[in-house]
């Protein structure tokens, strides 16, 4: 595992993520999809923070791995629950961030 | 105007966007809310932004205010439509933070 | 211990830090200042974000508050080394946000 | 011109401000560095805020962007000084970037 490849996932999950933040905010049912705006929103900011502690070679880069891969995995759940095309393709590129974190954070 | 008075107002801004941003979505018509969401969100962020900017400073700061005075005034106007408490006081925060960016910027 | 004091807690520390980063960066020996520089950076950002989380009412505000205590503790312990007066205000803010975050988190 | 081309300029930017600013706090003239450690954080931090609200399908993206090709320019300026290759690889991605951003804003 290297930074380059954490890096690439994070900001490949921050891309899908904002991307269904976006699209939540135009289906019919705002309600239902709350939670994954929420989500969506807060991992979006982390995945960039964390490609920005690997890009800068930050002491904190191992710890905020961790943290990143626990927000993706929740978003990852949330998305995984709805039907909408962005959500399943955002719970899967969520899922891989989060098992690449991970395996960073360790 | 001093860089202390704009940066509180961004920093005031900040707090009542992202509040406004998290009861919006507790709200029972939350499509009605959808465009009060991304505002709220933008508007934090560029709010922290422009803090940082003075804070830390920057030769930039200046054309960082007015792009938040115009991401101020847009969400304030968006606010202004909707009679939720939350909204109102939005709306009036971001009134006031688009003001004072403004003169920063000038 | 409410959601506010520690937001307030975070928005002094991101301010603190902030101007102290500017300030090294104007030293006569900035070499020496490397490490303070990189630390003031990553501890106002991880502020910025913790403030947001709770303003915004997010699930992992504790466990961002939780890292947040961890960056200001190095934050401060390196601002603590150097003896120019926005070091010592800013080591001074860190161990405050550092305590108010770790007891936000538990 | 499309928003992804756009997006990847911004992200690949971002990605060469870290490394630079990384790179300069390690050379053994971090004096001389100054104004390009300043500028490559702010460049790293707008670049990362205008890919977010082009994925996020922001009404303010063009504008972002616009003071994106400006942080851009100015910090290609400052990196071209410096014989460093951080420093030159950095200045030819943020004059890119510069551009890419320029034409989005239009």
């Amino acid at each position: 595992m290297t930074y380059q490849e954490c890096i690439q996932a994070c900001l490949e999950c921050m891309e899908e993520c904002n991307m269904c933040y976006d699209a939540c905010l135009r289906e019919d049912n705002v309600k239902m999809m709350a939670d994954c705006i929420r989500l969506d929103r807060e991992c979006a900011d982390i995945c960039a923070f964390a490609a920005k502690a690997m890009q800068s070679n930050s002491p904190f880069a191992g710890k905020i791995c961790g943290l990143c891969a626990e927000i993706c995995q929740a978003c990852g759940d949330e998305c995984a629950k709805h039907e909408h095309d962005h959500c399943q393709r955002c719970a899967e590129v969520c899922y891989k961030c989060a098992k690449v974190c991970r395996e960073m954070a360790s």
